[in-house]
């Protein structure tokens, strides 16, 4: 796939929803953002004013982002034919949910080929605890501890980059899909079997090694290709050689 | 380093730089999208309006970032002292100067330990040639072809969140410094001789594995630790093994 087209086919399946948004002129921003980064469906829930001239204002040339936004009474109505569904989340939450930093949210939607919402709460206040727990996961912009307070357009833009940037990366393998985590199990047993018949693991902290291995392919994100490879490489150890 | 000090270290030596803004809104949304980032240090060249209660507004609680700003009447004064500058581009340039995306380009200026300005020109024009000229690089956001436009503050967002990535992830793995150029080609010698060793590699294409293996490590960036991990793997391959 293409870049342009595996933009365009995320955008087709990802809407972003911003809940009761104070500022008409933040709503106008939001959209020019998603635009610009080739993102068109927004989603308005309870906007306390809503149409306005400053939201038409701030969208400059995102008037049709603004124009086609669907506007719903409930965060439920906006979210109903979603199967993955991610909060933005300022503050620590003591919520046991999955929690990805804005690239690593991208990945996971990028990754997956389902109807996705990522969701953002009012400006002052965030998401309610009752809005989170209509969330599958939570996403968390890495920011200044002392000041950590984003526009909420500028929120936007940040993840609708981050989309982009993960599409466009996920089109770049085109025909080879990630290793899954079943698979990616089974090499790192095969790893560390042939580590160990090669002396090569400490007895005492065995689980070192692994870690770091773990670190570095899991960081990689290796596709199937790529583990066929380093799984024909650890099989060619384990076969009787010629002698030197 | 943590990750803390690393964003630190960064901030006192990389300054943002305002050319000839318009709206004063923007200069308070931009300095607000700094301190989000952790980034402190503020330079307006000839802004048109400033100071200006717009600007005020919307900094909300960066007004410090704001007041310490340094207003410039040239771009040469607000980078007389800068070893690397990066002017930001929205548009196709005929310029053969080096092209960094948002994340390339902050990659480099965490790598390295200089004094660096990041350079963003006028909302309606851009940058103008001669202002382009005192850059060593031009730094492009990735957008929409049909409508890359970004708001001048969603602009020093997004670079200042990379930054930010920047300098965590080079802060991630503190006492390791990554493999060099020299140091990955003996590994990846070392590994096409084993390879070979195992009758891994086609003879009628070698070079197509030895390919993929180095687009896998290369986009892992290998740190020592885990090169010299790899590098005993091969080894032990190349000793001589008990039977079985």
């Amino acid at each position: 796939m293409q870049a342009d087209d595996a933009i365009a086919e995320l955008a087709q399946r990802t809407r972003i929803v911003l809940v009761r948004t104070s500022h008409p002129g933040n709503i106008g921003a939001a959209a020019r953002a998603m635009k610009t980064m080739g993102l068109e469906r927004l989603y308005l829930v309870a906007p306390l004013h809503y149409p306005h001239p400053d939201a038409t204002a701030r969208a400059t040339w995102a008037d049709d982002v603004l124009e086609r936004a669907r506007v719903c009474a409930t965060l439920e109505e906006a979210i109903a034919d979603c199967t993955f569904v991610v909060g933005a989340s300022a503050r620590q939450r003591t919520l046991p949910w999955p929690l990805y930093d804005a690239r690593g949210a991208a990945e996971r939607v990028a990754a997956a080929n389902e109807e996705t919402a990522v969701v953002f709460g009012p400006e002052q206040s965030g998401l309610d605890n009752l809005e989170l727990e209509r969330c599958a996961a939570l996403l968390q912009i890495p920011a200044n501890a002392a000041y950590g307070s984003l526009n909420l357009a500028a929120a936007v833009q940040i993840v609708a980059y981050e989309l982009r940037m993960a599409a466009r990366s996920g089109a770049q393998s085109p025909e080879t899909p990630l290793a899954t985590a079943a698979e990616l199990e089974y090499f790192y047993s095969h790893l560390q079997r042939v580590m160990e018949a090669a002396d090569f693991l400490d007895p005492g902290n065995p689980k070192h090694l692994m870690r770091r291995m773990r670190r570095l392919f899991n960081r990689a994100r290796l596709d199937q290709n790529e583990l066929n490879i380093l799984r024909g490489l650890l099989a060619a150890y384990d076969k009787p050689r010629p002698p030197r």
